[in-house]
C-alpha cells in the first residue's frame, strides 16, 4: 500500500470521513475560499457531463426542451406561492449593486418555479399551444448550514423540468414518466437500485400536491433522496393565473409538474460503490473506463503493443487511457484504484511473449490474464461488471430492508442500518422521527402489513419505508 | 404577406428595432422581470446548443478539460490583480444573505480569471503538473447600463478557458491555437468570416498582455467583438504566487491564458444572415436544418408521403422538423422564413403525381422543383448553402473594407458602414474615436501603407481597422 491509500480513513472506522476523503483524494472536488462552495474539478464534472448527457438524451426523446431563464427573481415575484415562499425564505440569498436601476429586491433562484410561471403565463392562450415541456440545466444557491461535498452545497449544478399540460390526467402522466427516466438511470448508468414511491405530506416539496422520489441506500445503511418529480395540480397555475383557452371554449387553469435531480447523484455514486481503496465506479458513468498501464514502459515491444491497445478500444468507443508517464506501476495502480476505474490493464514484456495482458476489475478487485484477441470483448466485459455491480447494490438493498410489525424492535432494527418497512397511521412519522431520527422515505404502492398501526395504535393506512437519511 | 411578416421593421428603416424584432418574433428569447435579464426561449438556447457542442468537441479535441467553479468570488481575492479589479469594479453585483456567516463581501462572478488562479496556485507544484488547460460553461452578471439581446445583458451565457504553462512560447501557442478555433467555428459553423488580430492597448482585457480578438461585421456595417484569446504572460500568477518546481529544479512563475465567446454570437448570426423575412440560419447552426410541409395534409397519399420524407431524412441525421399542423400551408411559409429555416419542402398531391417536390431555399429564396428521387442529395445542398452564405458574407466584408491614407476622406467613407483600414501612429486612436465614433478593432498583420500616419502625421507604427461597433 502506498501513500495515496494509507491517506484513506476505513469505511467502518468513520464513513463521514472515509467519503470526504474521497473526495479529495479521487481529485473529484476542491474546497473554495466561500465556505459552502466547492470547486468541480475534471474527473468530477466528467461524472456530470455523463449523467447529463445521458438525462438530456432522455429528455429530448420524450418531446422536452431546453430554456434558459434568468439566475435573479424579483421578490415579489417569488412570494406568489405561499407554501412554496415559507419552504425556501430561510435559504434565500441576494443579488445586491450600486446601481440605482434596481426597483426591488432580488432574489438569487434557489429554484426556478416561478420564472418558469411567469413566462408560461405569458406565451400561453389555446390549448392549441399545450403541453409545453420545458427543462434547464443550471445552479442554484440556497444558503444551507451545514454543507457536505456533493450531498449539500450552498450552490449546486442540477437539471430542472417545468411542464404546463392542458389535463391533470396528462399531469399526472408526465410526473411518472419522469420519475420512470430517473429510475432507469440508476439501471441503466449508475448501477443504483432505486426505490421510488410518493412522499408524506411532511417531506413533500413547497407548493407540490404530490411529490414522487427515488430513495437510494448507502453502503453505511443511510439512505439518500436521490431525486424528485412533482405533481403540482393548479397550486401554482391558479396565483400566477396560467390559463388557456380549452377546445370547449372555456378558460382553463393548465396542470403543472416539475422535476430534477442534482450533483447529489455523484454522492450517491461514491457511497453506493466506493470501498477502502477508494472510487468504485459504474462502468457506462466512468469517465474513463479502462486505464492502459505499460509494464517497463521503456521496452519498444511494450510501447508498440499498448499504443496498438489504446488505438483498438478507443476505436470501438471505450474511454479508454494509456498511462505511460515515468511514475512506477505500482503508484500507477493505486491512483486509477482510488479513481475507480473500472478495468486497468497491465501489458508487459512477459506477458507478450505469451500473447496476453493482466485485467484487474476494480469493483471485486479479481485479477486475471487474458489472451490480446479476447480484447475485442472488452465491452461485453464492461457490461457484465456494470450488471454485477447493479446486482451488488441490489442485494444490499434486500438484506437491509427490514420488515416490522412489532414498533419494540425499531430501535435494535435501526442500528443496523437500511430501511424498516412497516404498515402505519400517518401520524407515527412524527413519533419515529422524534424517537429514533429515522424519517419516512416513500409511501409504498404495497398492501398493508397489519391493520393496527404498531407505533400509535390506530388504523394502519400506509405502507411506509423509513430510514435514517441523509 | 401575412401578419407575422407584416410585424418586423425593415432593416433599411431601423436596424436596432429590426433586429429585437427578429429576436422576438423569431421566438429566439423573451424579456424577464428584471430588466437587462432574458429568457433564452427553445429556439434560441438550442443555437447555443449547437454552439456548445461544437466548441466541447473542439476543447476536448485538443486537451482541455471542464470544470465548474463557484459563482461567488470573495472581494479580497478579485482585487489581487489591480487592472483586473479596475476594469470589472464598476459592473460588479454582490451576493447577500440574512445569515452571519458571511465574513466578508462577495461578488458574484463577472469572470472567473481569479477563482481559477488561486485553484492553480493550490494544485501545481512540479512542471510534471504543467500544463493544465481548464474550461468552464457557465453564466456571468455583469451590471450593464445598456443592456440588448444576446449583445451586451447583465447575465449572459458563455464558455471561458484558463490554462496554464511552464513556458512563455507554449502559453502564446495556447493562446493562437484557441483564437484559430474560433475563426474556424466561423467558417464551419456560423457561416461568419471573421477578421482576426490584435487588440490595442486601449481595447485590450483588463488584466492582459495581448488580447487577440474574432470581429464580426454585421450587415449594417457595424462592427461587433464575437470573441478574444487572452495572453496573460505572468501578470496573474506573480500576484496569485502560481509557481512550479522546474525541471532545472528553479522555482517559477507559470505563464497563463485566458479565452471566451459568448451568446452574443447568436446576435452575430442574426446580424449577418437576417434579412427582411426574419431570420437566416446557416444549416449547421440551424436547430432545424430542413421544415417539410405537406400541401392539402389530409391527403393520404400526401401523409404517407410526407412521413416517408421525415423518416429518412432524420435517418440520415438530418435535424428536419414534419409541420403537420391544420395551419395554413401560407401560414407555415411565413414561419418557417421567420425562424430562417435553411430548406423548405413542400409536398403535395400534383407534385406526387409527377414524383417531384418543391424545395425552397431560405437564404437566397430560391425556389425549384426536384425529383423525389434527389432528396437522397439534401446533405449536398445543405452543404452548398453553407458555403454560398459563407461566401456572401465574406464578399460584404471585402466591399465594405476601405483602405485610407487620406484622413480627410474618413467622414464620408465612415458613414458608408464597414472597416477602414488605415497606417497609423496609435494615438491616432483616441482621435478617431471622439471625431468619429468610430473605435479600433484589431492591428492587422500585415505592411504598413504609409510612413507618416495620416491623423497625427507622426511616424505611422500600425495598420489598424477601425469601424464603427456594437
Amino acid at each position: 500500500m502506498n501513500k495515496l491509500v494509507q491517506a484513506i480513513t476505513r469505511r467502518d472506522e468513520d464513513f463521514g470521513k472515509w467519503y470526504t476523503d474521497v473526495c479529495i483524494k479521487a481529485e473529484l472536488m476542491d474546497y473554495s475560499d466561500v465556505k459552502g462552495f466547492i470547486i468541480y474539478r475534471p474527473y468530477g464534472y466528467a461524472m456530470w457531463e455523463n449523467i447529463r448527457n445521458y438525462l438530456d438524451k432522455e429528455f429530448k426523446r420524450t418531446g422536452h426542451e431546453n430554456v434558459y431563464m434568468p439566475m435573479v427573481i424579483p421578490e415579489s415575484l417569488f412570494q406568489k406561492e405561499k407554501d412554496h415562499v415559507e419552504g425556501f425564505a430561510p435559504e434565500v440569498a441576494y443579488l445586491t449593486t450600486f446601481s440605482k436601476d434596481e426597483e426591488e429586491k432580488m432574489i438569487i433562484r434557489p429554484t426556478s418555479e416561478v420564472l418558469f410561471c411567469e413566462h408560461y403565463r405569458k406565451i400561453i392562450t389555446s390549448f392549441r399551444d399545450l403541453p409545453k415541456k420545458y427543462n434547464q440545466w443550471c445552479s442554484v444557491v440556497r444558503w444551507e448550514k451545514t454543507t457536505r461535498p456533493f450531498l449539500r452545497g450552498k450552490e449546486f449544478l442540477w437539471q430542472e423540468g417545468h411542464t404546463i399540460h392542458a389535463s391533470e390526467k396528462e399531469a399526472r402522466e408526465e410526473t411518472l414518466e419522469m420519475l420512470h427516466i430517473y429510475e432507469n438511470m440508476g439501471r441503466k448508468l449508475l448501477a443504483i437500485p432505486f426505490v421510488t414511491g410518493i412522499k408524506t405530506e411532511k417531506e413533500k416539496f413547497a407548493g407540490a400536491v404530490e411529490t414522487y422520489s427515488i430513495e437510494a441506500l448507502m453502503h453505511d445503511g443511510k439512505a439518500l433522496q436521490s431525486g424528485t418529480s412533482h405533481y403540482f395540480g393548479q397550486n401554482f397555475s391558479v396565483p400566477f393565473d396560467i390559463k388557456f383557452r380549452d377546445s370547449d371554449n372555456l378558460d382553463k387553469f393548465v396542470y403543472q409538474t416539475s422535476w430534477g435531480v442534482t450533483t447529489r447523484l455523484i454522492g450517491a455514486v461514491i457511497m453506493v460503490h466506493g470501498d477502502d481503496e477508494g472510487l468504485s465506479l459504474p462502468p457506462y458513468l466512468a469517465p474513463t473506463q479502462v486505464v492502459i498501464i505499460p509494464i517497463r514502459s521503456q521496452d519498444e515491444r511494450v510501447k508498440k503493443a499498448v499504443n496498438e491497445i489504446y488505438s483498438k478500444l478507443n476505436d470501438k468507443g471505450i474511454r479508454v487511457h494509456l498511462d505511460d508517464t515515468n511514475k512506477s506501476p505500482g503508484w500507477k495502480f493505486s491512483e486509477y484504484e482510488m479513481k475507480g476505474v473500472p478495468i486497468r490493464l497491465e501489458v508487459g514484456p512477459r506477458d507478450l511473449e505469451k500473447g496476453v495482458c493482466t485485467i484487474s476489475i476494480r469493483y471485486n478487485r479479481e485479477k486475471r490474464q487474458i489472451p490480446l484477441t479476447e480484447l475485442d470483448n472488452l465491452d461485453g466485459l464492461l457490461h457484465e461488471i456494470h450488471e454485477a455491480m447493479y446486482n451488488r447494490a441490489l442485494d444490499h438493498v434486500k438484506a437491509s430492508t427490514h420488515v416490522l410489525t412489532d414498533y419494540s424492535k425499531f430501535a435494535e432494527t435501526i442500528e443496523k442500518g437500511g430501511y424498516i418497512k412497516m404498515s402505519v397511521s400517518l401520524d407515527a412519522e412524527e413519533i419515529i422521527k422524534e424517537e429514533h431520527q429515522a424519517s419516512s422515505r416513500v409511501i409504498l404502492d404495497e398492501p398493508l402489513l397489519n391493520e393496527i398501526c404498531p407505533v400509535t395504535k390506530k388504523k394502519a393506512t400506509h405502507t411506509i419505508l423509513f430510514a435514517r437519511a441523509y
